[in-house]
């Protein structure tokens, strides 16, 4: 039985506690430090059988008794308390992204490669059903060689402004996902990226330069070619699709919905939107992410999304921002890491 | 190339003579009659080519240049001028159905029996896209041994009161192509019928002793179950589905409609109602059944829907009839013939 | 918090103990009960942090502290546990069916009636988010007036000819459920059955007596038609299907699959088959049932499926044994009770 | 009755002339002129009643009762025969595309500013039923404003590289339907294009400078982005699909295909692929843009699609050349016209 240390008490903190808790086999959460933690976190912590919490997450590091640690506190923080962790010799589930920093980055991957830790990113969507459904049919050569890939990522609606402004803009913030999926579905590197945004969702995103509309087009270094289309509000909520063509054929998926109940009326055939929160809509993976953090350690296997997996879209996106800023195709080795 | 005389010039008349004018090889029409030709009638049939217009249709029987008559008269008139066809050697496409009244399908049978002309039943839904594969998916073995069979057939609309009052009530109206899509689909014939019928969609009905909506479970010779049901209005359009599920799977098909667009807005996913007209949906199928007729005359084949095929759903329909008055399972072989 | 006292850790009972632990609010499993537990039955209960585990369920019954239980044993014992449950006052969740036997659910009904007792009964399909979605429907008045409702459930694969000799037969066993779905989704009574059914499956079934498909059609209370189709073996998965129409429309759910994934070759456009298994498939119905009969204990308010719920699919599922045997339309009432 | 005169009798004049026949209203063929007519193109004239029939299109021009003619030779001869036959005082029906060089475009609308010939070029997808059902949604403000538009298309099989060689490129002769889909849908014009392409089906292509598959990116004038993906093989069949969202929702459209047979096995779920051939696929929609033409002519109205529509789509194609070969986005204010 893994003793795992949550650092971290937020939205996503409770969330991978939660799953621990009910889901996750071979691991239990210890401790839990937050900052911030209130009433109402430590009732919820109690809640889950967790007595340990704690507002530094020092103690959880100084624990000897915790294998692991989840780092699910605000993104700039990820790096340095990831670095601190490997010090201390725990194994770690690290949020994405690893940092909106490449010296962050660079600096956790140096600390790494001097140890022995296991280090995961969180990309959940790789867990997902679905996308594990696209990654298997082509893994499976259903669809041959891979010619081109589409994914599809709308927001239901566009966070504040002052979210967007301290966010790292859109490609950091919300196509590091897609990113991160192009290079999953494709099992290969992005070469070369070309990017077109535009604020139509919201105009005022112009005037902190970020954007809320936008198609970026990636060259991979198996000679297929991705694109992916944004926007930060789809009326009918979260849009979530992809589809990967090959030589043999196609392999796409649509986005799940709460019912399958179709309404034909008068007025037409009418089916269910999309699932509208992020959370609801990738419950699941956020639970198998973890289930295969710990079979990882438990079994002292790869992790399946490691720290070049954590660098790679980050550099992606440095790619695309000055695509966007020069206006010409950038190759992803101009980026300098 | 065929000589065809045209019986009938109403609705389904003037489909089948378009049909033929630009989507039947091998055949053209020389003659049309119909009793009450009209001078936009008359218009019509030159538009199309047709010199030859009669209020009479002895005057087709009588030329010798003609092959083969389609009789789109009314259905009282079906049979009585089949036979006359008959012994004036003219290949026949009759609408179905060929009567209502069983003496007269067996006067009619009994005529060709002493003769060699072809006599094919317009039961157009088996040349349909739709249930072709359906067919086609059984007959290639895909899903095995029949064991259920389910038709859904829903009309966009009741007919005017007047017209329920002619039409022999539901079964013989409007199930009878159900009747004989059971019989198509799964090839072979109906043992026994049970029928339940309410009249809810107009219950004015029920004072004619006619009903609207209807489940009729049908035994087959080969061990399978059939369920049809019936309403005669849907309001969201023309429903025409079926499903047939075997030892080794399903075979289903959905409606048609005008396109494929689906609207996905706050309101849901909306995609386009079925096509709402019964021309509009089986188009394709009337100009298909008239090519085989021509055909079958062409290379002296079989009918693809001989007398036989015309006779059994009207025998099933009568046992459906029997079933909803005495309210208990009827075997096709206690109506008389 | 209400401590809840479980009886029967089989399949369906650790089910049900999980979801509590897991995902129902305001309750707790306190002790569970089981007559043959193992080793590997205590470590479980254990994982789970139940300490009390009792081979007597009688000890359940003793204990003050227990406000509920849960009555997941065989079905032969459902009701005599059930009424000495009752007099010891525990409210109760009671697996489906309550009896196979008339006179057993009536003693339970009297034993109730004299009580302050909440009885829920499992059927636990009304709970699924696709059926609720179509009740949804009709409640919110999409479809109008309820016409047609058509069911169809099939087994993946049928079960050994053991288990079919105890079973009750399909109706007691399996079209159990459709009998309860047709009267939650409408809303109404069902008067009259009329059956049909054949062995297509499993031959070997007629020399027991039983049978493995089954078309079924019933007369509800309100006018409307229904119709099941049963079959124990769908070669492509788990058949969980409903359709009701009705004046202004129709609302139909389609079945559940691991994921959307479609894949398009030269063979065609394939998606995935049905999720196999019933727990998969109905996993999320199971613990919103035991929330919302804990939501009622805790509430006093009514439970959603209660004693009359329990009673008439067992009536109905005798009707429809009774018009296959004797080959006629039974009315509900000719059942003694 | 408006006198059509074929010029040119390979596939797609035929296909038009059979429409004509058939399908269209107020017009016939009266005369056709083929350099290459042979004893069968002969034949075929006579079957459609077509007594008229040139190896000279002079003869045409010539014949003061043709009212407008249908240009439908090789594409290279399209602008010069355009440019007689409006001196000629002939309405003109165009294929597309007008000509692959610009100046001959130039000479074309030219020739038309000083003249009241109407002039249709042929892009019929706009008259398929499925995009016409998206720029319908459009068009009654369903989706609010465009944000993104995601066209799909790719051929069935690649064309002999004797072909390639002499079609102008993947752009010129394939995605020029794209780039006018585009245009149509959003009823904006594209200011910029950003190209890229490889020769992922056919390697040989790229001795010859041409690719077969690729991702463009559209910038149009109201501020939307575009990306059409193409191949020149998709291995279940031609994929002509379409998306646009916008400020209110999406729409789009999916494959037709032969049935909606759907087929159920232990295989999986299988549909039909789509219908594999152009003609099958948009047959309707060249009948009916002949139908609009001649009601252009015969109203006096505005044709659908004028010479400005078929000039933008060759200088899109021409920016598309540009932006691969030199990997930058293009203007199309760049492409001297």
């Amino acid at each position: 039985m893994l003793n795992i240390g949550m650092i971290g008490a937020g939205r996503i903190g409770r969330v991978h506690a939660e799953s621990i808790t009910c889901h996750v086999k071979d691991a239990r959460v210890k401790a839990i430090a937050d900052p911030s933690f209130t009433d109402e976190g430590r009732q919820w912590a109690r809640s889950l059988g967790i007595d340990e919490v704690y507002t530094d997450f020092h103690e959880i590091l100084k624990d000897a008794s915790i294998d692991a640690v989840l780092i699910c506190s605000s993104t700039d923080t990820h790096a340095d308390i990831a670095i601190e962790a490997i010090h201390a010799h725990k194994h770690i589930f690290c949020e994405k992204p690893v940092s909106q920093s490449l010296s962050k980055i660079r600096e956790t991957a140096n600390a790494l490669s001097h140890s022995d830790v296991k280090f995961q990113v969180g990309f959940n969507r790789r867990f997902d059903h679905n996308f594990e459904a696209v990654r298997s049919a082509i893994d499976a050569g259903k669809i041959g060689d891979i010619h081109i890939v589409k994914i599809t990522s709308r927001d239901p609606d566009a966070p504040p402004l002052e979210y967007a402004r301290v966010s790292g803009g859109l490609f950091l913030d919300m196509t590091i996902h897609d990113f991160d999926m192009a290079r999953y579905l494709t099992g290969s590197d992005v070469v070369e990226v070309s990017a077109y945004g535009a604020a139509l969702v919201e105009p005022a995103l112009r005037d902190i330069g970020d954007i809320d509309t936008a198609i970026i087009t990636l060259k991979l270094a198996n000679g297929a070619l991705a694109v992916i289309d944004n926007s930060r509000r789809a009326a009918y909520g979260y849009d979530q699709r992809a589809e990967v063509f090959g030589s043999k054929g196609q392999v796409s998926i649509a986005n799940d919905s709460a019912s399958s109940a179709v309404i034909s009326t008068v007025e037409g055939i009418t089916g269910e939107k999309p699932l509208y929160f992020f959370l609801e809509r990738y419950m699941a993976s956020f639970s198998r992410e973890i289930s295969l953090f710990v079979q990882a350690i438990v079994k002292d296997t790869e992790v399946p999304v490691n720290i070049n997996d954590g660098l790679q879209p980050v550099l992606i996106a440095k790619a695309a921002q000055r695509s966007l800023m020069e206006h010409r195709p950038v190759m992803i080795s101009e980026i300098d890491y």
